[in-house]
């Protein structure tokens, strides 16, 4: 197949490609975790039928720099979150970067480019999200100290599930990929590129400029976001399992394989899939081909080729 | 003049540019430094003239970085050095990108796409740096910790200058930039790109593979390799004074205007230059235009145009 045919292709891995549940979070751990998952995505480069895009959650990754910052605090000045995430982009932008190297070059194939490219999502400062701020970050506190924070920060806190409070930020949807146009240059040179880690870094126009906010933005909408501002063909979200399914984890559950558009709207309507997991991976499934995507596939990460050739997993089209 | 006449520059940034002596190192101080930073260098682009690659120092970044880890240690696990260099890539290139893309906006011109290329560094296992660490990376330590450190996990420690104890770490020289592909393919593209922070994460080859080590590869060698790897012609290294001088500081001062590579080598091998200073900034030059570029330019930030014309700094030719 002649090189200018190969499908673009925007990859979500999900958050245990890089740290598994349970795990410590040691760098040799995640190290460990992604020299795995990308054994997987480099299947896809490998078959030369596909140019790919990889993007990543940072959830634990900025939890403990949070924390870090946090039990530091009194000896280094504390970074928003916004740094936050700008850092865990450089930290595993590189693990990714190495490891895809690493396995291409072991496929003798060491000729394939890999750039992790920084990469910062323009969100709307009016943003509802703004006014309900609800997605917990970070450590755990005490009630004590999270009103001090509450006080001396104007941090929003919450109890979350009884095991303390927590800071949350708001969710506010994604506008554009500030470094689109980067990005489209290396894919046009045929590099693998990891961008949209974390959501990207969320940033408001103000004027002239674009300054950070303190927010962070749904993985799986953010890489709906990018597939669309690179022209992509295809959506794949992964996750932990195989497919979609009806009534999951009920005595009867139903897997998903091919479904269109509007099928999985009604779905989703019908309150099939759980908030903070399944849902905005569905949510972005229809968004991408509603926005003129071919298909946007869910499965697990080492189904991926199968799932992409419509042997399993659950694929959303027109 | 056409776009593809365009002089391909690569631009060393002082730790000044980031952040300046005696400040605490809030994000919030660092991200005004680099405004002020980014209105200079947006002038070699603005101007049509040049098309750029910056790479920056990462020191205070990965101290604060480090002694973060130091002080979460029991809570969070520590990462290594390799690690928080990419960690510091990802704070600063947000910083730098995010500012060159408000100041171009500023002046009319949002449409110059502005990336930040996560930069790993080859470096050889074998380096005699490796026999003789030197380089004082992170916090101060008292003689006890220092003492725990070397036994459990060691490293390398040195007393510093009756401040303390420090940890030292091999600072290899830089052999090639591991993305330097994708990085030309941006420039091609005419993106502007900021690469190499920090000196690059340090790798080495391992049988197939590619491993992070730590080590500290000196910015301004580093810069110059990367200006060997993308085919520059013109090597910019910024500094806090606008010329290098002979007898620095001694009476009878002489500052440097157009040089030859020779005589460069002269003055470097008559021990004009300060070691971790002036040194290897004259060493790099030299290196560049030996190994084909054009011209190697060493003066401070606000007199980079004026420089690149010939009318101020040091400028080392064939």
């Amino acid at each position: 197949m002649a090189s200018n045919e190969k499908t673009l292709t925007v990859v979500a891995l999900g958050g245990n490609a890089i740290l598994k549940p349970g795990q410590e979070g040691t760098a040799k751990q995640q190290i460990e975790n992604v020299n795995e998952t990308t054994k997987q995505l480099a299947k896809m480069v490998l078959s030369g039928e596909y140019k790919i895009v990889v993007s990543h959650g940072n959830g634990p990754q900025v939890g403990n720099l949070m924390l870090q910052n946090e039990l530091a605090k009194e000896e280094v000045p504390s970074h928003p979150l916004d740094v936050c995430g700008a850092e865990s982009q450089g930290f595993i932008g590189y693990m990714l970067s190495q490891s895809l190297d690493n396995v291409f070059n072991q496929n003798g194939r060491g000729d394939i480019p890999v750039s992790t490219v920084l990469t910062q999502t323009l969100i709307d400062g009016d943003d509802p999200a703004f006014d309900d701020p609800s997605k917990p970050v970070g450590p755990f506190y005490t009630e004590e100290a999270a009103e001090e924070l509450q006080e001396e920060k104007g941090y929003n806190m919450i109890e979350d599930a009884g095991r303390g409070y927590r800071r949350v930020v708001p969710s506010p949807e994604p506008e554009a990929i500030v470094e689109k146009e980067p990005i489209r240059q290396l894919l046009a040179a045929h590099t693998v590129v990891i961008a949209a880690g974390g959501g990207g870094v969320p940033v408001v126009r103000e004027g002239d400029r674009l300054v950070g906010r303190e927010a962070v933005i749904d993985k799986d909408l953010e890489t709906e976001q990018l597939a669309e501002d690179v022209g992509a063909e295809v959506l794949v979200i992964l996750t932990d399992v195989e497919n979609v399914y009806l009534n999951y984890n009920q005595p009867d559950q139903e897997a998903l394989g091919r479904i269109t558009v509007d099928e999985a709207s009604d779905y989703l309507e019908e309150g099939h899939f759980a908030r903070g997991s399944m849902k905005p991976k569905v949510k972005a499934g229809i968004e991408f081909v509603e926005s003129g995507g071919k298909k946007a596939v869910i499965t697990s990460l080492n189904k991926v080729l199968e799932a992409l050739e419509g042997n399993t997993g659950t694929t959303i089209t027109k």
